[in-house]
């Protein structure tokens, strides 16, 4: 088994970090914040004190961190992981960046003698905890060889989507329907509620056609049609997602005008105070624009 | 069993009208068109020569035509269906109207000692063959127990909405979902193109989330991804629902930015020469507005 | 001089038929409130009973009503203008319309032997009191010349934009421009603000590049820029005409994206309670969704 | 007089270093292009070969670059403008970016005790030939009143918007409405001729009412309605311009659906092929979408 150093110990990272540890791999994890390293420490991982001691050794290292300016300080940057990677190491970068820094890790992976594999994740932290994640893999074949064990450790799906950056290119395409479609569901319950239908008759109707859709059908009954608004995901992180995507086809000059009103609608619910809640709530905050109680199934 | 009187005899009316015969219904069938007739007598059923004559007799009277203008002439016009109908008969409006006609009907029904129901259908023409035909009734209770056993004579779905005008409502939300997830489909599936992702490892990642949805498993697979566009319901008939949806929502002021924009790129696929074609072809639509070929499933 | 029937002597249509009889012209004026035709009587104009007594002997028929419907049945229906028109005489309505109704009034005309003009109007009702309005009319030349006599009694600025129709749809091309520029200004404004610029400043900057419109520098100053929200032209007017618009774009196979966004923020503002704010108070409308102060100029 | 570095001789910056040698400044201009250079010094420049060479000494150091990356990495990467400042130094921006990159740039210049004035260019490059240029600056009063001889040397409209990073917030608001405007009269003159309507009766039209906009009246006459669309500004750099616009926006939690809907038009635009032709031509891109025409205006 492979040597692992894990960058980044915060909500996603760690309970996929102990994880490994649960599975036998040796991780040395490192975070920013000592308090994540104790708590990594406390399930049984072995801490450190800087990237250069995680990396140290290691044949794989995975970051885990929370946004594309990070991502590239603390892989690509002085002192960085590839600085400290030893010859033919493979990083694997499991963040959730836009696709060009994606690349550009990529390149300069390369460039060096280094591996690199793109793996962000789908699902929440509560399959992270489970090791039920969904893993979305960019990586050359034997470099998909490579790391498949440390994926079936941590998570439950694993998809080959293509060669480095793919993963994260999918991930962005299954998160833009995952979020828009909550945006279309809130106008179309809004509607409903508008209309005086009543709730649970309406969608016994839409899940028998194929005006359903997995929001609908899977997220929303237990969380804002329970009422429920609660984060799994927060409209905040969907609001993020959104905002990658619709950079990442204007880049490709690919116009995706749904895409951009969902944007502006997530946008006008942060505005407006809904930034912390479930995405499911963007029921909530089309409802509260019009002055609307929205609807909920009865208990 | 009561005697049926069937105005509209088209693509829709005419099977639904067959099974009825086929079902021991006696039913008299009128449409505008004489071969209509003529071909619905080929197939057991009693053909009329005017409305009159359809509805003379009859406990109940079904309507299947082509948009609010006919069946408000149809129906509430000078020598039309409430003209003639016999005290205590019953009107049952079949076809996908705006909601303001639907109320509008029930009410005059109603100041002529009528009853009146609403029951649009969802899927398709060939379900309709099949007598597997979805029903969104709008119906107080007694009146949805007189038809009940007509409608099982022609479906198999059937869902007891709320009152009249709530059949209505309903289909309209119902397609408003069916229709915008196509657009919203078409941009995501240009995207992974554009990104350079294969389709098929694309498509098993998002059947495995909350990005699916009932197009992109039910509808689209043996569609447009299959490189048939022939119509099942064609983008001419989706722009018209989402046009019904658009105006509804502006009326019941419900603002829907979603619906607004997918309104526009199906406008924008019709100008461009797809109306006739399958509303899955909004793929198709949305890769030629940029020069991209558009993906399909291998054989 | 021609003989006048004028049928609509609201807000709009009161003035100008008095602006006739103060140039000369003999008006009979009809409106279904009782005290429009009595207030019509005080401005020295002959009153008349019904829609057969005013345009009875008359030249020229001018209808100023507020929608389709009703146009469509005073002029057209049973016991309407058409049916009590003098052979050889002249419609000419002013109302705001879709252009489906024009082409259908200006061909029961012609089949009747009637000529028929469609005049909207430009301006506000303030214009229309002191003769100021701008008309868009269509018509063939020989009317044109015949009612332009009238247009010169009643306004300051007349264009004749084509044959019958041409008039409406100058109108709906005009308004569009002028009711989206108010959302458009709004998003300017609000995010000016909300990037902390000073109003006075920021409107000095584009007053002097191709980024000014006509609304930012006509209407606003003295409307919502000056805390003033009274209204001259209400948003729910506005909407309206967006209504048609867009609805008429969509007939038209034209998409029209910015039409649609606009129509959605409008009715956002109407579904607020801003609907009879002047259609400048789209800032304000803007601004409270997020929270905003909305930027006033100083005294 | 101060003694002027200037870093960035392009389309923009060569005539505006020009016209500060003509006005009698000292001035010694670098860029990465050594044609460029020499370029400069046929104009009368004292040209560098590189940027520390072209700052030593400079009491002023202007920079004109291309985006937010080269003009971060110019001015404050290693071996960048703030890196041989001299004490005391001024350094104005005139480049157009994110307002990000301007705060950064401005907080890293009081670190090190230099002065940092924002002054982006309005008007074309043409303006910038004949010294006519705006500018919308961002200063302290005292850097303002030290700039000013320089600007007033190179344009002839001179706005002082606020503290540092006002003129560059200022610039997103004016160019957001003058884009805008250029899709939103695309949309409107598409309708016309899709209605039929004469071009220039309706524009006679709209010029005399509140839907006329800087756009139709002072850039389209010459560009687009005359048929030339050979670039003053294209519809590349608008459709920039417009996710600077975007992304400032969504930053500042302020939704501007408007934007978003102009922003995918003018990507539209480009992905079909539009990008390189003036910002006007939105009017050509609208109407080859639906396959019209695009009106012009009679020679």
């Amino acid at each position: 088994m492979e040597k692992v150093g894990f960058i980044g110990l915060g909500r996603m990272g760690r309970p996929m970090a102990a994880n490994l540890c649960r599975k036998g791999f040796g991780v040395t994890g490192y975070d920013v914040t000592p308090e994540a390293v104790a708590a990594f420490e406390a399930l049984q991982g072995r801490g450190a004190s800087s990237v250069a001691e995680a990396v140290a050794g290691a044949g794989i290292v995975v970051t885990m961190l929370p946004n594309s300016a990070i991502v590239r300080e603390v892989v690509a940057g002085p002192g960085g992981v590839f600085a400290h990677a030893a010859r033919g190491a493979l990083v694997m970068d499991m963040s959730t960046v836009d696709p060009t820094t994606t690349d550009e890790l990529a390149a300069a992976a390369a460039a060096r003698g280094l591996s690199f594999v793109d793996a962000p994740v789908g699902r929440l932290a509560s399959h992270a905890d489970a090791g039920q994640s969904l893993f979305m893999v960019g990586a050359a074949d034997a470099d998909f060889a490579r790391v498949k064990p440390l994926l079936e450790a941590m998570g439950s799906t694993i998809h080959h989507c293509g060669p480095p950056g793919a993963g994260m290119r999918t991930k962005l395409v299954n998160n833009f329907l995952a979020v828009a479609s909550c945006q279309m569901n809130a106008e179309a319950l809004a509607l409903a509620a508008r209309l005086g239908l009543d709730l649970q008759t309406t969608l016994s109707v839409l899940y028998g056609t194929t005006a359903k859709n997995g929001q609908l059908e899977i997220n929303w009954p237990s969380k804002s049609l329970a009422g429920d608004v609660s984060p799994g995901f927060t409209i905040d992180l969907a609001h993020k997602d959104l905002s990658l995507i619709v950079e990442a086809a204007n880049a490709a000059r690919l116009p995706m005008p749904i895409a951009a009103a969902a944007r502006e609608a997530f946008s006008s619910a942060r505005a407006r105070g809904f930034g912390g809640q479930d995405f499911s709530a963007m029921l909530d905050a089309h409802c509260a624009l019009v002055g609307l109680t929205p609807p909920r199934l009865p208990r």
